[in-house]
């Protein structure tokens, strides 16, 4: 009888184990998992510390006796593998003092990752934490009883699970202080689009320290004292370091097993690992980003379980292509959601993608109806052809919908002009007959068609010529770009004769859709003009973009 | 100078008048209304006959003053087109009691479409209403002043309209009959499909006479008797009719225009009519469903606003296609979302096209996640290779999010295995690692890939077996499949041998999920094993709709 064995019983290996049983009641399956559980809910585990999940038990989704029972899988909690030799087919397991050796005809290595630790002085210190598991999760209880109500939280990362731990420590009510290396949180955001996370974080009690790199910790006997590079330095009660993990690959690579970049275990799309007997999946290895063609480490759950159903069909002798990933991604930010899928701005800068991009700050749903709130919008593409190369988006509500309709777009290698078509459903409660998501269609294809011509807001410095404000008088007191003339919309076509045709021109309103009426106007006119892309709220973004990087 | 005469002055003629100026500052541009406002939120009326969108004049998402100066359009309310010479690009126009003639370059037609009324005595009624514009709106909201509180409102269909004003008015606390001919509301859904709904019009007190047809209506001194075909009656205080709508084409007809389906205007993909120089859009034309690749009347807004901007391009000489409609919508019943796209069974089983279909109840975020709610999803495709041909949901949230997905998979053609793959955002408070509509295409992939076999529940009765029920015991309270025998699953696997080898198995859960995992189990050790579809969950809804049809 065929014998697989896998490292690992969360998402990656849980998954495997379960669709191995279910496509074959014969084969032998021994789970291995070091720690004291399976199958928990590790995305659950800052929302539990937050009292938002209030009963611990809920985070485990499967229980061992539940889960061998159901599945027929010798599951070993408590047992770590220690070795792996891929030639005798072997794995060495360590339970407690004992120790004993397995062998298996394929080995499924699902081992996930690890938080990583700044390699500075003081890391050591017992109120230093992280959170990657359910003892880690306990232990962070434990501490936050005991420490002193007023003494400020330290969380050193502004990644997703940093924003999430500094959010349910707010829930509890306790000070915190969230310090970021970069000038932004959020990396999978460009910095302009993290500009409302970072007002949102300040407006419910997050102290944001941007740019500071946390260089020692002092170990005091009430706390620990932060020494940033800049030598400013900082009291906190305790730290929770959420600075990204590392990939479990040290089994991998003592084995011989090739690495991948980052220290992941690299697999075929077959989710093979070198040996042809070995395949690993989720937080543990290397997998492809199909819209850049290149190596990426992305440790998140969709992957791991989709790739765990996959590896395990492959063990089972079929073959089943992964087909990579386009980095689909979310985060709840108290009452803001911030998402992002595809390739950002940052990234495509570095290559010689020749890309556009179009802002869209719309209603979620129709602005006639109670409660609707901004989706802030950044679409980039392909200037070629139109075809979508990422997305981001924040707002309060509506934000996940149109990142996952983007998501699809980019699976079907979609472009602008198919979003212009996008037939979404459409009830006031739920969205606008034109979707925020067609109109970046329509913005980007004009834009692609020669029908509208925008400036960047981080070009409007260089900008020589005349800066046409068109909003309303009233809606100037929220501030202006400085050297502009305002001429309300409404009154340009007449008024259009006090500019200077032989100049260039530069439009903005808002948010660029009044711009756009403006612009095509001009243009129609004689005049060379530009529509600022995003509007002022774009602009604003910007400014403050360009004050934190410095 | 080029003119373009506009007929009609909302969703499809504002939005083309918008367009043109945009790209064409020269044209001349004239818009001709009937009604007293242009640009008028329709889909907003019922909303606001609830009282829940307070302010009248939200409902003018422009008015006749900020639209014709800001898009220098010639707009002309309170003007009716009463007939269209083609020949000599003319159209004839009263404006009260003056009339006058006027020339065109292009026309376009948006005139929209009429509710329709009941062909039955005692129909010209004051008291029976319908709802399509602002004045049609004004007049319900003075006649529920006036009639007493305790007598009910009859709505007549049980289409989205006719399930909005009955929300409207429950929200008014007004007792509300619905009665619809159908055996179901909502007819873009399956019957099954639509038990939920039923379900929750009655807990907000509802009261639904379904399979009920309106012979006559009797004007009482106090109310409407409505006489149905089975010869009951019941009393109303007053009846508003939303039995759908017939496309305003009596213009178009008069003036030799070719039409569609059911009195639609036909037009090309260019949306020009059968004279070039006029073109129409919106609720008026008829379009195509590519699809199933025929021609379909869908008076929906998206349509009608994208058409619009698409007309206008093409009026000033670009030739850009419509490229046809998949039948996308939503409507929210009271805590309820109802959506769908594409083709639904009852539509499928008058065609040859070999398909399947899978149901999933399913989370809409991670269970473990406070106020996680069930999606009702089925999701029909071609057996041949998996392309998605159409879906439908229901649920408290994240409905839309899944419809909308799923519209952009059917425009990109793509298919179950696609689904499989689908990399959407997770995080616990907006989906799951495998989100519901993974869940659909691995259940769908399954079935294709011959890892799965179902039985759905309407065959259920012809089934020659044993029936195994594998919830747990404390679950078959809520209701079981008669002659079926309890096998909880976890115990499936040693009390195997108490079925029977040589008799086929019918395994049934609660939704699926189970099920599948021991119709696995069971096939391996020998049985011929068929799982129920949807499990007990969707069994209950076809034993009511079969009850409903009877
Ligand atoms: C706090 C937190 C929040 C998160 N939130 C999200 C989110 O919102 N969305 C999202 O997509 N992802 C989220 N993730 C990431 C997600 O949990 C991981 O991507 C996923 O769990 C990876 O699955 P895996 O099987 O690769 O690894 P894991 O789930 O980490 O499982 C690996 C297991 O292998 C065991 N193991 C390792 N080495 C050995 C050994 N030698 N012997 C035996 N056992 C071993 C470990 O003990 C561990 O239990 C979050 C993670 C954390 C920590
Ligand atoms: C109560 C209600 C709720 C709705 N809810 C939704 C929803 O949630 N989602 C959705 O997608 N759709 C909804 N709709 C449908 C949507 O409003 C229509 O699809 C859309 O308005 C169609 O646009 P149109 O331009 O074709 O016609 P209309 O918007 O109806 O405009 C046509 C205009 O033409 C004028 N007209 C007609 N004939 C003449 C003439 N001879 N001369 C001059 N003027 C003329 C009419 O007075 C009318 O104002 C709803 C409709 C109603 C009535
Ligand atoms: C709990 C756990 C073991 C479940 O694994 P699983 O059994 O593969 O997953 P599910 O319970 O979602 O079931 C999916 C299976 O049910 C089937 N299914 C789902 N709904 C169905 C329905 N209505 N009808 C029939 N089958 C259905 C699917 O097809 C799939 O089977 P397949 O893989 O053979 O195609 C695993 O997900 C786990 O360990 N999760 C917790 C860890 C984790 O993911 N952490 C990170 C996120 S917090
Ligand atoms: C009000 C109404 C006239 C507006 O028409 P419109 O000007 O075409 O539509 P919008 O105001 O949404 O503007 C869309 C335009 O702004 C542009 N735009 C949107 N956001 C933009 C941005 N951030 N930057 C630049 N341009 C932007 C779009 O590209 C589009 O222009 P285009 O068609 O030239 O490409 C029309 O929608 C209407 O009458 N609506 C009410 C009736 C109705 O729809 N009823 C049924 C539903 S209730």
């Amino acid at each position: 009888m065929k014998h697989i064995v896998i490292v690992g019983g969360v998402a990656g290996g849980a998954s495997a184990a379960a669709r191995l049983r279910r496509m074959d009641e014969k084969v032998s399956i021994t789970l291995l998992e070091r720690g004291p559980y399976i199958s928990f809910a590790n995305c659950g585990l800052p929302y539990h510390i937050g009292g938002e999940i209030i009963e611990r038990d809920k985070l485990l989704v499967q229980t061992v006796e539940q889960f061998s029972k159901r599945f027929n899988v010798n599951v070993c909690v408590g047992h770590e593998v220690l070795s792996i030799d891929p030639e005798h087919h072997l794995v060495e397991v360590a339970n407690g003092d004992e120790q004993y050796s397995l062998t298996y005809d394929k080995l499924l290595l699902s081992p996930g990752a690890q938080a990583i630790l700044p390699n500075i002085s003081g890391i050591d210190d017992p109120r230093v934490l992280v959170l990657r598991s359910l003892p880690d999760m306990d232990l962070i209880i434990a501490r936050l009883r005991q420490i002193r109500p007023n003494v400020p939280i330290g969380v050193l990362g502004g990644g997703f699970i940093g924003l999430e731990v500094a959010e349910a420590l707010r829930r509890l009510n306790l000070p915190v202080i969230l310090i970021e290396a970069q000038s932004q949180v959020m990396s999978s955001l460009d910095p302009e689009m993290a500009v409302p996370v970072h007002q949102h974080l300040l407006e419910h009690g997050v102290e944001l320290h941007l740019n500071r790199s946390l260089s020692r910790i002092h170990s005091l006997h009430d706390g620990l004292q932060l020494e940033y590079n800049n030598s400013q330095s900082v009291k906190v009660g305790m730290l929770i370091c959420a600075v990204g993990v590392k990939a479990e690959s040290q089994l991998a690579e003592e084995a011989g097993l090739e690495l991948g970049i980052n220290g992941t275990i690299k697999v075929n799309e077959y989710l093979q690992t070198s040996h042809s007997d070995i395949y690993a999946v989720g937080d543990a290895v290397q997998t492809y980003d199909w819209v850049l063609n290149h190596p990426v480490h992305l440790p998140l759950a969709g992957p791991a379980n989709r790739q765990g159903r996959l590896a395990a069909d492959n063990m089972l002798g079929h073959k089943r292509r992964f087909r990579g990933v386009q980095k689909t991604a979310i985060c709840r930010v108290f009452d803001l959601s911030v998402g992002a899928v595809g390739v950002n701005e940052k990234t495509l800068k570095e290559t010689d993608v020749d890309y556009q991009k179009v802002y869209i700050h719309s209603n979620h749903h129709a602005g006639y109806f109670p409660g609707a709130s901004t989706i802030h919008l950044k679409l980039l593409y392909l200037k070629e052809n139109g075809q979508i190369l990422g997305a981001q988006a924040t707002g309060k509500e509506g934000v996940d919908k149109r990142i996952d309709v983007l998501a699809l777009a980019l699976q079907a290698r979609m472009n602008v002009y198919d979003l212009e078509e996008l037939e979404l459903c459409y009830a006031p409660p739920y969205g606008s007959a034109k979707d925020p998501l067609n109109q970046a269609g329509f913005v980007a294809a004009n834009c692609l068609r020669g029908d509208d011509d925008m400036i960047y807001s981080e070009y409007v410095k260089d900008f020589v010529g005349q800066i046409v404000d068109i909003r309303d008088p009233e809606e100037l007191k929220a501030g202006i770009i400085s050297d502009s003339i305002n001429i309300p919309l409404d009154s340009l076509r007449e008024r259009a004769s006090e500019l200077d045709p032989t100049q260039a021109v530069l439009i903005y309103c808002q948010v660029g859709l009044r711009g756009h009426v403006a612009s095509c106007m001009l243009r129609q006119l004689g005049f060379r003009v530009v529509n600022l892309a995003g509007g002022y709220c774009t602009y604003q973004d910007w400014v403050e973009t360009l004050q934190e990087e410095s």
